[in-house]
């Protein structure tokens, strides 16, 4: 299979916040962004395999803003490593000011999918070749963190983790 | 303000896999799952503090297991911990086999509630008192938790991460 | 089949009362609260009888109380009888107050269902052993309402329903 | 207030069944249908009074047939009559055959609606006629059916609703 | 196959303006009474051909009046021409006052619809024999309708759209 | 107001087919297309302005395409022409072969919106200065469709319409 580059599966999904899907506070419900996000983070994982795919998992995800209702909010969705079967998929959450026009970072999340075939079973998916330096420094980013995820599930024990280690022992 | 337990704010969520929720292997999109893992552990947060509560982070969550059209998911979220303003739930995520009834576990999650005043000021919540095994388990884990997750916001130097440093050079 | 009590199927579905299902007075639509009454109650004929279960009736629902906007509501459905095929399944639903916790009796409700087979075939049911004394004073009940279900139908003369019979005349 | 007719705020409501409003036999939930019905009986009610309504009651309903997916239903609401501040409405619903056009009944229900001002005060409503032979046998019944409700509320001793003790005893 | 009149598959879709499908300014967005217009015409076309009807095109649709939150729609879909396997549907929409009952025009939209049978290929559908005057009009205008689209779709030469030349040239 | 160029408001909404959104042949409702087209065009519009946008008329729309259950679907709506204070959206739609990646022509559709204030009164917007060969195609091309629309709208006499006089009598 040959490589893709990350702007290859790019995804974009920009749409309002309604108010079915408020808090009291009428901002944005987190659990309404994570789904949001899980589609079209999968959207990503697909383009790139051409295949079915399934969410494996989240990684750590901070709410640092509120999504007032009536907001225009635009996920934007790529890969940033894929493994044999797996997908990490790097999602940036923008919002707009209605009267300035200015964006700025909502959020920012990290999902995992997995390539699978008609019965379920995962398959092989093509390789990431990071092309800008942010695309590099996030491709980087995921092997660290598929360590810990290992680490964390008990699949891999702590001494092995080399690059985890570095971090907590320099 | 006086302590609670964790039975205390204790939420069941039960409900069915509609069609609309599904992805094209007929079973739950992860992102609806985070969704109303969401609504049900912000209630929980809700009751161990009579306040509005904003979801602040999700922690990993893996899925592990497919929850196939038409199962019956059962959620429960229980706090694990409560500190100053915040509040870690635990969730705990099962399905049912239609015909045998036997109960099986589907998933787990930790999210992390910030209790905020109408204004969105966060303000103080009771602290939690474990009381079984596996609330007292959660609760000291939670502490790890929380000092991982200032050291990922670079809030916290890996080296005064006094829990974690120890399971990564022990 | 081994009969059952009524605890082995209660199912409890706790949820908020979001904006898109509020009348113009912003509290709760009563079509809403039916259709979620129904979705528990179908669980809890489930989880009795392991069989596919269709609403078949519902009882005289009255709606005393206004539930709010961003109230937390809990849902308790429990069998109250099974017949042959058929199962009269009681609903309680609760409702909290958002700072002080209190919670309040917000509505009841009785459906039946039957249970079928993937042909819709009705196929029998374990039978129920109350247990608490709710629960007999409910499962005795369910006879009386049954025999007034089939007068209403014109299934059964009126001088035939003994036990409804002994109401308005004694 | 000046009398009206049933035909003056007769409501039809048809929509088709679409796959997230299905049950696993791919039949209409029954809660869906008892949401429906709710909707289109409150408008018949507001249409009558001209006033907010909230829904107060649902009568016994019974589901004889299933709707299937896909199918066109109607909903068609009337009052069949109005008390002080209250107001009975009558529900019929019909599906077709997609093939031969064919109508048939599906299901029957009745609602109990309350009028209210801005504060949710119940205010008077205006009287029905009936006029067809339909419209008078279900006036006539309103009055049982309202005796029967407040004898199972326990405000009306079953000796005093001398319509339904007529019922029973002759 | 008997023409049929259009009375014989008029249909009303009754409903209210709900939160979740208002905008910023609180009235109904466009983009939802366009999906609703889409519903009721289409079970219109499916009740003229008893076939299964899809979409063909949406002609030039204004929208003069605002909708506001918490109004009762009323949507009435009629044919106003058959033809070979096509139709064209009128859709009148209507609104009320709340506290007067008056009823006011909101918009009005024709669509087209193509009969198909189970795999997608267009079937014939019967003619539409039209009666009262407003009828009349809306039939004749369709002609005229179609002959537009055709030009504009470059399938048919302005010179040869004989009705709407006499339009520009008169 | 400074005048903008398309690109500034270019709005890309990507998201799948779900089941709820599809006709009885298992493709996407032609008028679920026409909301989410709504949706993402006053994005666009309102992103142009910085104001409320409104939707004022839907240009003819023709579905040559269906466009199946799962599909990946990607909107892409941007500005042909502002007038005083409308604006005329171009509307693109794509849809994608799963297996290939081969992305298609799905639909096309123009939509007009009206930037308002926080009473509904309209306001005046900047300018497009088109910039592509396309971009200036369709701005041209927005001035015939204008005309048109006050044609039919009978504020225009045909005999004044001098761009489409001359598209019938040349």
């Amino acid at each position: 299979m040959a490589p893709k580059n990350p702007k290859d599966s790019k995804t974009v999904m920009t749409d309002m916040v309604l108010p079915g899907e408020t808090n009291p506070l009428n901002n944005l419900f987190g659990g309404e962004l994570l789904a949001r996000m899980d589609r079209a983070a999968s959207i990503a994982a697909r383009r790139h395999s051409r295949r079915i795919t399934v969410t494996a998992s989240v990684n750590h995800v901070a709410f640092n803003r509120n999504v007032p209702l009536g907001s225009v909010v635009t996920i934007e969705a790529s890969l940033s490593r894929a493994f044999r079967t797996s997908m990490e998929v790097y999602i940036d959450v923008w919002m707009e000011d209605r009267f300035t026009g200015e964006r700025s970072k909502a959020n920012e999340a990290i999902y995992t999918f997995v390539a699978v075939d008609e019965t379920g079973k995962p398959t092989e998916v093509p390789e990431i070749v990071p092309e800008t330096d942010l695309e590099k420094e996030r491709h980087a980013g995921a092997l660290r963190r598929k360590q810990l995820s290992l680490v964390l599930a008990g699949k891999m024990k702590p001494g092995e983790a080399t690059e985890l280690k570095a971090l907590f022992t320099s």
